[in-house]
């Protein structure tokens, strides 16, 4: 069976809705970071990285949301999460899933993971500063180029949905008002009212 | 035709390399970013986020590293750059190009980039003193978790494998020696001596 690693409220919401709205037979495991459990021995052993998600599979294990949605969309082909058939239409979808990742994503830990980049703490300060004005020009382009509408691929629904709800669920506490992006407020909307993201959502509060 | 705008010495090599072992039929387009024509209206069409690799197909068009690598590999799968017929190892791909994308190539960002972080020039220094040690440390990962050997995958060459080579390159200016990594430099001098990896580096010079 599967078996997802996460942490609530971390960007492994993504990974958690996809198996969700993919009915997959999997096991949740919450991941204690308030104790530091990331960076124990073993779950080290699970994710050298020391983060989450981390989805045990009878082949190995995957980490990394772009790489975990992917396959969950290709595992669960019924579901209909990615448009598989159509080289185009799926890089396009990994397009979007490696700018939320490498980009928005990056941005947000600007916040409160800046000592990954630097150590002083006047830096981190300067670093949490700029954090509503990244986040912002990060969902300026997703309002205005990204997000088809109503959901990111346009009619169909599909696992950049989640990862997109994911990172705008942050906006608040980086200090951008949502009112500003109104086709994601809607995509929001829409996106907590699926049954299968209000499940997981119970389990990351 | 496939239209692949880069920047020499850029993260572009990926998708350049790509295209080149898939024996392609595509126009590279040089962006000189000494002038900023990165930022200029008329690239901005192309890639609203004034980034280099853009992929323009008859489709659309692609940027981000990870969406492009896969649309050439499927769309070219008799070049078999990629374990297509295998979601797991795919995943997997996916998975360290997603490393590489949001984590490494961040990591490097922080020497040149800071002020897309942080605004005050003595962050910008602190971020740029921390580059040897970030980019080691992913080094250290890949070296011991990612690169399978000879190849990223193993036995089979992929678009992965381009993208460490871009990566990996950008190690020697970022402070990094190269010898502690052995497989990381016995994987370059493998990468250096492929006729389409030496054509590529030659319009990247």
């Amino acid at each position: 069976m599967l078996k997802l690693y996460y942490s609530p409220g971390s960007c492994a919401l993504a990974s958690h809705i996809a198996l969700e709205e993919a009915a997959a037979d999997y096991e949740p495991v919450r991941v204690n970071f308030a104790e530091g459990e990331q960076r124990t021995p073993a779950y080290l052993k699970i994710n050298p990285k020391g983060r989450v998600p981390a989805l045990v599979t009878d082949r190995g294990i995957l980490t990394e949301n772009p790489a975990i949605l992917l396959y969950v969309a290709q595992t669960f082909p019924n579901a209909g999460l990615a448009p598989l058939d159509d080289p185009f239409a799926l890089a396009r979808m990994q397009s979007c899933n490696s700018y939320l990742c490498a980009t928005v994503h990056v941005a947000h830990a600007h916040k409160m993971r800046g000592s990954r980049w630097a150590d002083r703490p006047e830096s981190l300060e300067d670093m949490k500063a700029k954090v509503p004005e990244t986040m912002a020009a990060c969902f300026e382009l997703i309002e205005t180029e990204m997000l088809a509408g109503p959901w990111v691929m346009g009619d169909d629904y599909s696992v950049a949905d989640g990862y997109l709800f994911t990172l705008a669920r942050w906006l608040q506490g980086d200090g951008v008002d949502l009112a500003r992006f109104p086709k994601v407020a809607e995509h929001m909307a829409q996106m907590a009212a699926r049954p299968a993201v209000a499940k997981v959502l119970e389990l990351h509060s």
